[in-house]
């Protein structure tokens, strides 16, 4: 269905109809080979979507192997703006056989390869009412708060572990939504957010029973991460996250059992806070392993965070000062070296900056042992909590979720018990070794891996991650993840896990360093917008 | 905060950088004399975003004035992709305050004015959970319906008239939304659909109390039109039509009085059915004039309307056959030419396509009289329905509607009876000349009058349209508008105004006349799409 574009004044470049035509029609038929050919190669070639923008023909063309087709739709308009003999934007306006309009615009450029896009913006109108990986319900609001109050006008997005009035609990996995019945009241930690004035916009997903940290949800899809174009959200508060992300939400309402609010924290670039084990009510809140679950939030500034956990602690004890800040000595961490090189330049910044740095980084032990003693007293305990219903419910749950569950189900009380005793042990040693301290370190042992990555790598991310985020798990300390560092391009945060009942001196201390440490990556921030970085020309 | 672009290999188009970064620094100061004198003059200047391409400087510049500025943002990243000495494309990723991310293509040429934007392409992840505009609330689903039924897999989008349990009705005013309890059960006519296999995606927009055919709401906003850039989206079921316009539901359930499901369908390119008067329950329903109030059903392709009807009427006896076509003498409808000339061609094919079309038009009688009567009785009812509630609520209706109620507090019980008895005569008129007819007329008197379009011109088109929306009303006929019609490019609803207990009998006639006039139109639409129209180069 190819034809003449015909200008007045100028004639039309050569053959550019003809190639608009032929990448249309391999997008209908998904002709993934075609249409890599139609782009141009080399490491200059764009291409965005709502999901972000992707640089470089590979990226691109890995992007589209892995979706897998396009909607159908027709091209109703096209516009032709000629550039030069051999360039020229061609503009088309779609409309989606299911509904909806589009709008696809296209730099073609002529090499001796022929007509190539040298860079595309494809745009659409929302496909449904809402983004299905990121929200269950939501509305305007969902549940409106107290008129009046200190969080009046903020808006919250409620993982779907807690109770929300009117609903039943999903907690990420289809079936088990189904047996539930509609809650009768809401959560505590619901309640008052709603009795300081904030609302509730809707109920965000979770990675299925919370027990994941990728953020990918097998039945309803992976949120997308603002921060990182094709990285996954961060698991398993990932709706919360993204919702605050998007500026969907204010502040995402969230737990934290081995990493969940602080791992989509650090993916994303938001300011995260896990309490301080027990000091939040958990009533209303579907379980994981009560031993490390706690509740916490999500937010773009650590002013909004702050004002959300003074709400939310109200009713638990505050001990005044964090305490002296030292760094976790991460010799067992085996973080990769960008991050550890990220990490270290804040450290190294910070008594500069006046801040009182223990020169002495604190043993915490071997990370790899505190997370294998973690893991099996976390898996045992969400065995207890959730096996008989995976057991009754074959197929219910994804690949990744099932195989953690088969796991847990077969730990032993007796590999528990040790496990137990070694979590016991390592709280005491750390406790001893870091009294008095607010311990630093990366929040996770990456910035967020790509979305599309195969399991094993997303699974060994998780393993590297956890040996971090469990320091907060075994000692029930409270912890912040600050989006203070950056690690090729990517956020990724910085930790600070302070003293049991130090969650709104420790949120204070991170807001204090962030402050600190922002102005230099502002600057680099504005020498990024202001100018260019030097671009090759396409062949 | 200009700065230097550098390219590897080429020289910077000289200018450029400064010419960009002054755009933006006049987009963040809201300067529209700026941003205007920065895009290119003339009719082929395009901007294009989520509400559609805007073609011509002079539509740009009418959207920026009407704006009232661009969200706060932060441009992360810039990628220059040279043209020629120029022109380029500049491609900016933005991070906005409040959250989200997104992405602005401009193709910037130089002239003898300097560098200016030849094109522009807008996108950005949404600001909210939902549109709402669009929806009150909405999930995934919000209701689900039976596994099975004929229905299975259809969602639908509920005007925010019908009771959905759990949930109050608002009618698009905040204010009555707040003194409404839950509704305890669903109303029958969204049970019904339900119970066919289909579920509810969620509660839509309306006109404030339905009482207007714009579809712009003071205090929600107004829906996009996807058929129809810049264009209003009708109503007063606004809601429901631009979700199903846009592929987040595939059946709107809602009603019409005056037109309701008729104009929205006609401004939006929907097919859309009024059934005949108390043929579908209206438990459940918040009235606006019962002597007029009908269930109705929009959808984007009319097999889809057919089974919901199907559904819907299941208790409502029909008639077989819909009898032979006429069209309605339009001597006092004052319909501009455009539409009368697209309404008489699509007329005038009927015959040859085989279709009986009685050869005597049929004169209904003046339909300026029509519509004073049936506007006098309709207001009369819609006081006696909300007049209470109104004057207890002063401030709680916007402009129009409060001044539409106000007039019907005005109406004295012997000019709302001498109506009456005009509209009694009128009916019994109408059906003695139109037995056995179906009655063909436009659905509206226009295509989608601009958005930004001052309240009298709106209202103007209102008193035009309801001229011909009236004969339904006046007969309790069930009326189809088809998205038959194409005037200036835009989409209008050919009108079906069939017997009563005729309504499905009626849809099946209309969808039998669509299908002989559409392939004409796919031919040009074809044609548009394979042949870009001549484009003059920007000076």
């Amino acid at each position: 269905m190819s034809g003449a574009a015909t200008f007045e004044g100028d004639p039309a470049p050569a053959g550019l109809t003809e190639a608009f035509w032929a990448y249309e029609a391999a997008l209908m038929a998904d002709d993934v080979g075609a249409l890599d050919r139609l782009f141009a190669p080399g490491p200059e070639t764009l291409r965005g979507d709502a999901s972000g923008l992707l640089v470089g023909h590979d990226r691109i063309a890995a992007f589209r192997a892995a979706r897998g087709g396009a909607p159908r739709r027709t091209i109703t308009q096209v516009h032709v703006r000629r550039a030069a003999d051999d360039a020229a934007l061609v503009v088309a306006v779609t409309r989606n056989d299911a509904g909806g309009v589009g709008q696809q615009t296209q730099l073609w450029r002529r090499s001796a390869a022929g007509w190539q896009v040298a860079a595309a913006h494809v745009s659409h109108t929302p496909s449904g009412a809402l983004d299905p990986s990121v929200w269950r319900v939501a509305g305007t609001p969902l549940v409106a708060g107290r008129p009046d109050g200190p969080l009046r006008g903020r808006s919250v997005a409620v993982k779907d572990l807690f109770a929300v009035a009117g609903h039943a609990i999903g907690a990420g996995v289809p079936s088990f939504l189904t047996g539930r019945t509609v809650e009768p009241a809401h959560a505590p930690a619901v309640q008052a957010l709603l009795d300081a004035g904030a609302s509730v916009v809707g109920i965000a997903r979770t990675d299925e029973l919370a027990y994941s940290v990728a953020g990918r949800n097998p039945h309803y899809g992976t949120p997308v991460n603002p921060a990182v174009p094709g990285g996954l959200p961060g698991g398993s508060s990932n709706g919360p996250a993204t919702a605050v992300a998007l500026g969907q939400a204010d502040v995402g309402l969230a737990t934290d059992t081995a990493g969940s609010i602080r791992v989509p924290a650090s993916y994303q670039g938001l300011w995260g806070l896990r309490t301080t084990h027990g000091a939040v009510p958990r009533d209303g809140l579907v379980p994981l392993a009560p031993r490390y679950d706690t509740v916490g939030w999500l937010a773009r500034d650590a002013a909004t965070l702050l004002d959300v956990a003074c709400v939310g602690l109200a009713g638990a004890p505050q001990r005044a000062g964090a305490g002296r800040l030292a760094v976790v000595d991460l010799w067992s961490a085996g973080l990769e070296e960008p991050v550890a090189a990220a990490f270290r330049d804040a450290v190294a910044a910070l008594g500069p900056a006046g801040f009182d740095v223990d020169p002495v980084a604190v043993d915490v032990g071997d990370l790899g042992e505190l997370y294998e003693a973690f893991r099996v007293t976390q898996a045992f305990e969400a065995w207890q909590q959730h096996g008989a219903w995976v057991e009754a419910h074959p197929g219910a749950l994804g690949t990744e979720v099932a195989a953690r569950f088969a796991a847990a189900s077969r730990v032993t009380a007796d590999e528990a018990a040790a496990a137990d005793r070694a979590v016991t042990e390592a709280c005491d040693r750390i406790e001893d070794r870091a009294a008095g301290r607010v311990l630093l370190l990366p929040s996770t042992s990456s910035p967020a891996p790509d979305a599309a990555a195969p399991s094993a790598v997303v699974e060994a991310s998780r393993a590297a991650t956890l040996r971090l985020t469990c320091v907060a798990g075994i000692t029930g300390r409270p912890a912040v993840s600050a989006p203070v560092l950056t690690v090729d391009g990517a956020p990724v945060g910085l930790g600070l896990v302070g003293a049991r009942d130090g969650d709104l001196a420790t949120l204070a201390l991170a807001r204090q360093v962030a402050a600190a440490l922002r102005p230099a990556r502002r600057e680099e921030a504005t020498e990024e917008t202001t100018s260019p970085r030097p671009e090759r020309m396409g062949a």
